[in-house]
């Protein structure tokens, strides 16, 4: 397969509003799509809608297998029949956020006025630079195009977490209940650093072409490789890594100079790396890459309110579960805990539960039956407040 | 300045072993050269040496300024007259490391029967794997050299660490006092996959042409500037990342826009990862880059000894002091401590101490005072024992 071949393009299911939307960073994008999924159904009231929000690299196919990958969808274990967020009770709605790649208007989407996809007319490293806060402003303009006045439920993980945080913090009329999770108020000095080795990585592909690889027809798939494995390392724990890898070799070498002499894949964790850049390749956009870790890289909620989170959220009557990961080092407990202790300022109804876990900052993606009791009871005990 | 020019031919005082030496791996290098420098006047009885172990990008040049970059030495503040390692008490040596670039034999060196630098016949990524114990068979070559039988000590941190613990295991009678600091008995899956990050985004680089750049002239800087910046953060601690920069934006936006409309070097943290990796370039060479951190993941003293660290000092007399950092998240206290156990199970003389500081791996570095009295203090009592 052809590491370097564009992106398939796949249809998505969408709506478009005709009238764009103004960004924060003062652009107004002339046309705005957003594709979404959902599953279960819109009661009467319309009150029963959950919205998920995808985290860096995920995207609209929760429940389902995905489009391009044929994988079961990314939060499976959450979202379904009988699940913490229930679709036999639940109308959830996910989409790709803004800047996205699959479908959302973002860097790959045709730029107007400008020919269009078919002559190579695409916004590429020309799309606004976007935020958490136009993530979530686009959103909410899906919400109401299906008639939604206030959501039950907006939750997510990692970035989708900050948009959590930015539904509760923009809307708070429109947030029954507000599940941000493994996330923080702010993206930290460190994740910025993390985030920028990506970058570099990419730029410094000869495919990138100063972001219009599209015109060339080759994608700069090495450097988005490097800047997943890079990325990837963060989302697991050292204790995640040795269980499953330790230092363990790829195939058995005959001989102690065997064990020294191999340049390709020694450790299994290599290979394993490896294997975690070259499928993002087929599944994500370098430009799209760029747009949302700068806009992780913008967020700062305490700043957008005079550098008091407090503030954020004064007078809500949003219903709050944090939860995060007691192995997770990209966004550690300190994290949550700052949001807690922000909310209870506020006078907020806020629960807050670490969960012991040794997988890392993936965590919240994984089987871990003590995170979806704590989600499932919860947004059970919300359903009753509600009146659902 | 040319970010691609090849490194600077520098003249180092060496010392050269015609015969050669046997290497883990299995091959035979024809020529052995070792660069070195020493401080301090080595006495009579040839009891006073220490030797300096430097770490992954370190070199020979401890306590001078650099003879590249015009920088003072990588450990003034350790080793120097009045130091812990007072070179008005001791003869400190330090070698460059097999594999490395500053003299030593190594991928930039020439390969014998083939040519000569003059005519393009370097070794390149056909220079042989080797080991942490290949560097210190080496440094037993140089040490030979100078007529020394028995070490007063032995100090390096990090792969310098590493260096250490091997020197105690494989010649113990040539070791009186020991300092392995903040390091590891081994390479951990999670510091072997930063490495391989390190390592693809060379490979990815279109200068690197499978590692014969020095054909073309153009050096892959810009993997090698990547390399070095993810390596970078895996050095520092999220709390030093924080108070150094925070969320500090780069000059002053004049407008909110502005604060997320800039593509270039945003962030601070940004703007100090560029000049780390690009100050690097010019002093380093990628080929080395790639050997020396596969040297260090080969790493496994354990391994080495059946699976049994005590079984590598059984019955040794060496005494040891061994040294963590509590933010050190690169090589954890925790690793510290189960070479302390290790050595303890091994009825060794060992000391142990883990330095409060937030600095990260970096700190034994750094202006850490007391890790420098704990040191100092060590090898007074050491000197006093060994009757200097």
């Amino acid at each position: 397969m052809d590491q370097t071949a564009p992106l398939a393009d796949t249809s998505h299911q969408h709506v478009v509003f005709p009238d764009g939307m103004a960004l924060d960073c003062g652009a107004h994008l002339p046309s705005l799509t957003v594709a979404y999924r959902t599953y279960g159904t819109l009661n009467a009231a319309r009150s029963n809608a959950v919205l998920v929000c995808h985290a860096l690299t995920g995207d609209q196919y929760v429940a389902e297998p995905h489009p391009v990958t044929g994988k079961d969808g990314w939060w499976d274990a959450v979202v379904g029949p009988g699940r913490p967020v229930d679709i036999d009770r639940f109308f959830v709605i996910c989409a790709n956020v803004l800047g996205g790649c699959m479908g959302s208007t973002g860097p790959r989407s045709a730029r107007p006025g400008d020919g269009g996809p078919g002559t190579g007319g695409l916004w590429g490293t020309a799309f606004p630079p976007v935020t958490i806060r136009d993530m979530v402003r686009a959103q909410k303009r899906l919400t109401e195009h299906f008639g939604i006045e206030r959501l039950f439920a907006v939750i997510g993980g990692s970035m989708g977490g900050m948009q959590v945080l930015q539904w509760a913090a923009d809307y708070p009329d429109a947030v029954f209940a507000a599940l941000p999770i493994a996330t923080a108020a702010y993206h930290s000095a460190q994740n910025i650093a993390f985030h920028e080795v990506g970058r570099q990585a990419i730029f410094a592909d000869p495919n990138w072409q100063g972001g219009r690889y599209w015109q060339g027809g080759d994608v700069p798939a090495r450097g988005l490789a490097v800047a997943r494995m890079c990325a990837h390392i963060t989302y697991l724990s050292e204790q995640a890594l040795a269980r499953k890898f330790g230092r363990r070799l790829q195939g058995a070498p005959k001989t102690a100079g065997e064990a020294i002499s191999l340049f390709g894949d020694m450790f299994e964790v290599e290979s394993y790396l490896h294997h975690q850049g070259s499928t993002f390749v087929r599944r994500f956009d370098a430009n799209s890459y760029v747009t949302i870790t700068r806009a992780m890289d913008y967020f700062d909620l305490a700043a957008d309110h005079g550098g008091d989170l407090t503030q954020a959220f004064h007078g809500t009557t949003t219903r709050f579960l944090l939860a995060s990961f007691s192995s997770d080092w990209l966004f550690p407990t300190a994290e949550s805990r700052a949001i807690a202790r922000a909310l209870n300022r506020a006078g907020a109804n806020v629960s807050f539960v670490e969960i012991g876990s040794d997988k890392g900052h993936d965590a919240f993606l994984l089987d871990e039956p003590d995170f979806h009791r704590t989600i499932a009871g919860f947004i059970s005990g919300c359903a009753v407040h509600a009146g659902l």
